[in-house]
């Protein structure tokens, strides 16, 4: 394995998380090639100078790279692990930036013994996706999750670090299943709340439209998460399953737990609950 | 009643939205005057050219007010009301900026004969409040909701349009409790989901507290509410209980048919949903 400044890096999908950090790459390493279905995204990766050289086509995009990054949807990158099997030169890393890691790292350890396979996941984002988005400063100060496989040679998540370090994100390492549970709490919760309170409006709207005029900066906020991609939060739901599904048990039972204390009118007991949700939301961001 | 050029207006409560309302509607009308329990903060409001003039005394700043607004949280405004019965000038306009509003217009219905009561709700707000978060400019384009009562005259409702329109906000006439159903839709129920989500985020990190470290931008916007001002969110709920258990339900109804789908794997129907969500969040804000 290589230092970053010499290696070659693919990145596999060229939408807001690939084409930003192609951007966020470029320069700090030998050469950024961009792999996208659409000879029309490459064009648009090289005019905003995101990517050194493009190919529509995975084979040819992939046999020169040290590093392989895949930035697509989950179940996208499941498919592009088998794919790669057979396309990937001797020693390469093979890294992805898919939003769950447990159903990824398990089909990585499928790949060749002479790849080195690295989960990544940059808790970073923004709703609007595409190239179009992308940003080369995305990923600044962002925790950038590694979850390395028993196989993963100390070298190669050396490696990986230096690339989240080069891109100015913090690495954190975890196992799959534990980033998969955090994820679920703290980002794949968020998004079917923020689901369920437009699905929740939209229903009240059938026996009175006027709720949309009164929707106002708090409703935009809390639904925000609704409004990402569709394909990226379905893999994510689907290959994260019992984790997500707890995550929603746990904040329907806190739920309960203040519709219980406004039912009784237990004002006291409501006031020390959201006092410590408002303290705890303060000590996060300001 | 007198149009909104020759009226003084008393303003009881200068945090953000009693602050932001002062500021907006001042050289609007003849005069304006803050009230509020602590003098440093009539001296910020002086400071910041807020108001014209202010007191700490209830009685002497309502005395001659033509138009009194009460912005305060909702509770205190019931207590208001009764306190101001002795103290109004005849003919006077009593409004309030309460976020519910079937309490509030309820006890305005016992106010003295002589006086004109309006209720009333701007949809807009900030999670900061006090005096130091007060902008004039907080009004513009957003709805202000405003809730006659029966006895409310023709003239009473057009002075309080015109004070709406004053300060750049769109008047919106409906029924307290149409206006309360509403708000616990689009208001309050996304305030305890924040609530709800950092409780789930607080009971998960008791197991791991990493769990604070992967928390990015979809998590801080979606529990934004949560950092709302407690005496003022805690007045709301146990003033809109029915409105707000039902908004909940609701809610709870369309989280389990997302997670019912989640459990059985149904992507189809899944995306379909989600696409729903995510097609009307983008018509509703950009």
């Amino acid at each position: 394995v290589r230092k970053l400044p010499d290696v070659q890096i693919a990145i596999v999908g060229l939408g807001l998380m690939g084409g930003s950090l192609a951007g966020a790459l470029r320069g700090k390493c030998r050469s950024i090639i961009g792999v996208a279905r659409r000879p029309e995204t490459i064009e648009q990766a090289m005019a905003r100078h995101l990517i050194d050289r493009g190919s529509v086509d995975l084979a040819q995009g992939v046999a020169e790279a040290d590093v392989v990054v895949l930035a697509t949807p989950v179940r996208t990158i499941l498919q592009l692990i088998d794919e790669l099997d057979p396309l990937l030169k001797h020693g390469c890393l093979v890294m992805d930036l898919g939003s769950t890691k447990t159903e990824v790292t398990r089909r990585m350890a499928a790949l060749p013994d002479h790849v080195q396979p690295l989960g990544a996941h940059p808790m970073c984002g923004r709703e609007i996706s595409g190239i179009e988005a992308a940003e080369p400063t995305l990923y600044r100060g962002c925790t950038f999750v590694l979850t390395p496989l028993p196989r993963t040679s100390k070298a190669a998540l050396g490696l990986g670090r230096s690339l989240v370090e080069a891109v100015g994100a913090r690495p954190l390492t975890l196992s799959p299943e534990r980033h998969d549970r955090l994820a679920a709490t703290i980002s794949h919760l968020p998004y079917l709340l923020a689901c369920a309170l437009v699905g929740t409006a939209e229903s009240s709207a059938e026996g009175d439209p006027v709720v949309w005029e009164v929707a106002a900066s708090g409703f935009r906020d809390t639904s925000r998460l609704s409004a990402s991609d569709v394909t990226m939060m379905l893999d994510i739901l689907l290959t994260n399953r019992q984790a997500v599904l707890d995550a929603v048990d746990a904040c329907q039972a806190q739920l309960r737990i203040l519709t219980d204390l406004v039912e009784a009118g237990e004002g006291e007991v409501l006031r020390t609950i959201l006092a410590a949700r408002r303290n705890r939301r303060g000590s996060l961001f300001t």
